[in-house]
């Protein structure tokens, strides 16, 4: 089956398009990026990933030359045409194709593009837990942009499977320090304690993740109370739950940490009630067809 | 003129390049590269640079699939042909392309290109002046690793290139707080302080730059103290004389940082006779034709 990919403006077979060696996202890392998760059928959440694909872009001074809603109508027909059931659209940005320089150069078109990739149907809450393994954060300091500059993560990722674990958690002042948590290589942290959600704030450090923020809006709803406050590594290894979230994972609870079992190895119950939670809004928004 | 490019093996059109979307150098910034320098139609340093290469490719865990030497003759031959007189040969390899996936993924052909680019022939010592602007330190913590991760660098010099200077100067522990010099965007740092040359550790912060190693040598062999060590941006801005270096800048003097004039404005002694030692190995290994 051609898989296809829309790319500035046209949709053309995967294996027709090219990138340009030196498009700067190619040589520079210049370039940001979304995920977004289609359920039976339709974009969960597609303006908030929209509007975090402009500020991202700001971030790194990258004028999008498209309007927001003419990307949007785009990925719908894509998903619509492409007959995408359940699955994800990975979006990337790109400076475009200018000669080497790294001072940004001016009255360069952006790379735009985006592609489909099938993905299980949702999974029952509390179906699937995860390993983490600490390591040490080494990005840089401007994680809110969701930038393609993403070696770090490769690296941890890579670290995480390589030590039998499914995801690496990032330690800012190292591990050994029992550093402060800030989020894993491509999800946001969460912990219970005391009946309280606790999670890094966003910023220099963290990503405003998509399922993040609907998160702290259902936890709100069902009054649990919210911290967006930093933890340190020995404090978060001793919460009540602990879990991740993210746009393809939507929430996985926490079962082992750095070989250690977290939580009796088994999803909390506010992790379970705020991963119904999500999936009632996910209906709501993409109802089953 | 047509434009070459040699890509895995063949050397082919630039026009006619391809970059596959899914190049995890494209998506994840999973790649390293080079910039060498050709004068008279020889390559200077090649050893050196390839030597850096493999080792940047090990701090990645990226496995290149050709030999050294083999990469050498291929980029002599490259020039040969290609007529290059002066110029620079540009070198990148990604990890290849591979579905996306953090994770660095099994028996992937690694993605190796090289193309070059004229330049002008060497200008004399002391001819060239650069003004330094200074910059928080946001990159992230493995600089000795010569990877394409470089957005950090691409906002760091447009910000210098916006402030009306050439380049960037990275402070650790911020440029308020006069923190710690480590070196610019795409060149190392340099202070003359009491007859000593005093620059900042390779490592974490900085890239173990070949013309670096160069002038240290050089320096030595001048009866030149060095000292490898920290600076405060204090401590950097009451230096006798300030330059940096790279592979295309050789020597550039600094003139003036942050709107300041430095030493007089004037490429100081030490510079200059740093700068002609350099020429002279250059033109011992890259004799005119």
């Amino acid at each position: 089956m051609t898989q296809w990919i829309w790319m500035n403006g046209q949709t053309i077979p995967m294996d027709q398009a090219r990138i340009g060696v030196e498009d700067r996202g190619f040589q520079f890392a210049d370039g940001v990026y979304e995920v977004i998760r289609v359920y039976e059928g339709q974009p969960f959440a597609l303006n908030a990933h929209l509007a975090r694909l402009w500020n991202s872009a700001a971030g790194i001074r990258l004028n999008l030359t498209i309007a927001a809603d003419e990307l949007a109508a785009a990925i719908r027909k894509f998903i619509e045409l492409g007959g995408v059931r359940e699955g994800m659209i990975y979006l990337q940005a790109t400076r475009g194709v200018a000669p080497r320089n790294h001072a940004i150069p001016e009255g360069v078109q952006p790379t735009l593009l985006f592609y489909s990739r099938p993905l299980e149907p949702m999974a029952a809450p509390g179906q699937v837990g995860v390993s983490l393994i600490s390591v040490e954060d080494e990005r840089w300091k401007r994680c809110w942009v969701k930038s393609i500059a993403l070696l770090p993560n490769v690296l941890a990722k890579t670290a995480a499977i390589e030590a039998g674990a499914d995801e690496a958690v990032f330690v800012d002042g190292g591990v050994m320090q029992s550093g402060v948590i800030t989020e894993c290589c491509a999800s946001n942290f969460f912990a219970v304690m005391n009946g309280a959600l606790v999670t890094h704030p966003v910023g220099a450090r963290v990503l405003p993740g998509i399922t993040r923020a609907l998160l702290l809006d259902l936890a709100r709803g069902q009054n649990i109370p919210v911290q967006e406050r930093p933890l340190t590594l020995a404090q978060a290894k001793g919460a009540d739950e602990v879990f991740i979230s993210s746009t393809v994972r939507e929430i996985n609870f926490v079962h082992a940490w750095d070989g250690v079992r977290i939580a009796d190895g088994r999803p909390g119950p506010v992790t379970l009630s705020l991963h119904r939670a999500l999936h009632g809004r996910i209906r709501e928004e993409c109802p089953m067809g």
